[in-house]
């Protein structure tokens, strides 16, 4: 039996309320709030990037686990979209930053610990997380190590800007893990789509138009990573959707219950807003509602067909059986989100982590109960399947301070993030503390661009 | 028992002879022809890039396989350094693009077929590898697709230049393997370095100097993506040396044999450049001489210590011991590299394709010989492992047109050359036929850069 063992999670130094962006922008706040469940978003600071983020949360975690042994780390997996770099991965950096942390407390460095950086849009951590579980289940004295870290940023002014989001969640993975137990039977499915992407998109050099007899030629281009996506809203909406259903079947065939759904205590979604979730569900409720031989009264009640068509779609999401089932299985896992917004890779553990939190704190007793997990990626990949909630669950989510971290946080005025958003603050805007920081960056030829990242002396 | 059960390549249209190079550059092309093993390096076509090759690749793979039912493929894993986006992998695009090649044959599409892709610099498809085949262990009716696939590009007149190379690797794993048995154990050593690296570097945007009384602002920036790399030569080879003998250490702690170097047949390397391996292994030919007793015996002759040191580095490589070793383990290897040039990840897969059509060449009986491999990425990590040919090697081999891959290219001028490492031609120079192309881009708001690769029809 392996799992998650612990988690941590990172959020970012600074947030803007929706409600500041939508005065500035004209939006309307109340649909951004009651409708998409939008209350704030999660600003990384100016001394703060996708490795500092990622750091943070991994030491948070380390802290909280000090009886592990350096040569215990057999594995370092980071699942990120948020790449700083084309061939270095953000995991060579953790495994710096974690030799430094256990030498600042007297152990010895770690020795054949793998790493690498798994990339898929939102799920890639997912994917990390899958692969060291099955090598766990095969290395059963060892732990692993996986790390989803973003900054989900969009363009000012885009319809994707409302869900912008950053932080990471660190986890350790074990054999009889303290938290979650998860069987290695994931349901997947694949396309090819355009919904969401970051393509490398070429830009004429100033001034270059070479011309030769012999060739056709085009001028000379520098290629320019947009750390903000190229997206399509109700595309990547619809694709979520399809590759889900496709997911859910792959994993119904694989799993030995007949009526999976119905034995969800919770489900946990990758979140690309709080609410997205319950918009996204219906085909899957009304799988589960014939897997319960109820399907034909509901249709009929609601004076829908029994074959999911969008067009019913909201008579679904009206009724009082869906109601219930977002209330009692969904709700509890966008409360985190809500203030917080898209973390891309972390989002989907952010989901789990609220569901839980707020399970531990109304006091639910959950064990032995079962998550249904729907992960996602936009370009495009869906993943479905389980976890088994241990005994010991809520002693490591209880010493997880999810409202200090949100309250913690500086509140950013529009300017202020505006000039964040665009790369201009030389100086954080917050004074909170960093426990990792960017010490410096190389300008030689031979390492022009090269970051240096330093842990803060341990307090 | 899982491994490698077939395996294909794709080289570029294109390729420079180091003789053409070393002229224009005012280079010794003797030093890089007998010193490092340079002749030709691979030049993609302005109509080829790592999406194209890793699909010429992959068709060519499943055309060699024609029994390969869609359902039985459950991954599609990338390993490259050359993606040319920073949310959706290569392997999304390399799922679309089977799938069309399943439906060209009237066969289904492809169901819950997992795709990502791992990057760490030129080690991500071992990477890839090693998780395919763990998962293979545990789904055994199943089969793996790995691909490595890349641009190894590097600054005009830099350093690197000369060490360039391009391609794609695919192979198939499955359980019984007809070519090579790929025991799961691995030796690794990662550190955190600089020794070559692509960082997204910052760039002021034209004419953007905001100011702000309350703020200390620095101009807007555009990220650039550079898609050649920052590097140190002489740092990164000490870094490989390093991390190769700390992966190896690793790996003979886990290895059942007492004297894993001293059985194997065959050495494979990540090959920077042919000769690379020859050039740095020197440490762990001491290593073997201890385990043999011939250490002592081996230093007094030839006036070095026992334990390795730099300065005596080119005494060991010297000796005919160490040649012996190279000739008989090392060099058939290196033949290919010799007329491609670095390929990254694909390298040490192009070092294996070596080995064995050397062998197969030359009628060398290699059944259930022990194959040594010593994989690198820069960042840094090796990985160290082996692998035992099958019985039915040969069969597989003999079928790779390797030599007419080599024959088949146009050879360069350095003027077309250099126009297409500018990015700057928009008509191929080569007529060769290309199984699948890039159809169009996306121009719209939601689709900008969106690339829509095609098969053209199969013949």
């Amino acid at each position: 039996m392996v799992g998650i063992d612990d988690i941590e999670l990172y959020l970012p130094k600074c947030f803007l309320p929706i409600e500041t962006l939508a005065k500035h922008n004209d939006l309307d706040v109340l649909k951004l709030q009651k409708g998409l469940g939008l209350y704030n978003m999660s600003i990384p600071d100016a001394d703060e990037d996708v490795v500092t983020m990622a750091a943070e949360a991994l030491i948070n975690l380390l802290k909280k686990n000090p009886d592990i042994e350096p040569n215990e780390i057999g594995r370092i997996y980071v699942g990120t979209e948020s790449s700083i770099d084309g061939a270095k991965p953000i995991a060579s950096y953790l495994t710096g930053l974690l030799n430094q942390y256990f030498q600042s407390i007297n152990k010895p460095q770690m020795k054949a610990c793998d790493s690498v950086d798994l990339v898929f849009a939102c799920i890639g951590a997912i994917d990390a997380m899958e692969n060291c579980l099955l090598w766990l289940s095969q290395h059963p004295t060892k732990k692993a190590i996986v790390v989803a870290t973003d900054n989900a940023k969009y363009e000012l002014a885009s319809t994707g800007e409302y869900t912008q989001g950053a932080g990471a969640v660190a986890m350790l993975l074990a054999k009889n893990p303290r938290i979650l137990e998860i069987p290695l039977t994931w349901g997947c499915s694949t396309s090819c789509a355009h919904d969401f992407f970051k393509p490398f998109r070429f830009q004429a050099k100033d001034g270059q138009h070479e011309k030769d007899s012999s060739h056709e030629l085009a001028r000379e281009i520098d290629l320019i990573h947009n750390d903000c996506p190229i997206f399509d809203g109700p595309k990547s909406n619809a694709t979520y959707q399809d590759r889900m259903v496709q997911a859910y079947e792959n994993f119904s065939e694989l799993s030995s219950s007949d009526k999976p759904i119905s034995s969800w205590d919770k489900v946990v979604f990758h979140q690309p807003y709080a609410f997205h979730g319950r918009r996204i569900f219906s085909p899957l409720f009304l799988e589960m509602l014939a897997k319960e031989n109820k399907l034909d009264a509901f249709a009929a009640s609601h004076g829908i067909g029994t074959a999911y068509q969008v067009e019913d779609d909201r008579a679904i999401r009206k009724s009082s059986a869906y109601q219930d089932f977002v209330t009692t299985k969904i709700e509890a896992g966008e409360k985190a989100s809500m203030h917080v917004g898209n973390m891309y890779t972390g989002s989907i553990f952010l989901c789990l982590i609220s569901t839980l939190f707020e399970a531990y704190k109304h006091d639910e007793s959950l064990e032995n109960a079962r998550i249904g997990f729907i992960a996602y990626g936009s370009g495009a990949k869906s993943k479905v399947f389980e976890g088994i909630l241990r005994p010991s669950w809520q002693e490591r989510i209880m010493k997880l301070e999810l409202d200090d971290y949100l309250l913690e946080r500086k509140e950013l005025s529009y300017e202020e993030y505006k000039y964040l958003h665009k790369g201009m603050l030389m100086n954080p805007v917050s004074d909170r503390q960093s426990q990792v920081f960017l010490n410096d960056m190389g300008f030689s030829d031979t390492n022009y661009g090269a970051r240096n990242y330093q842990m803060a002396t341990i307090q």
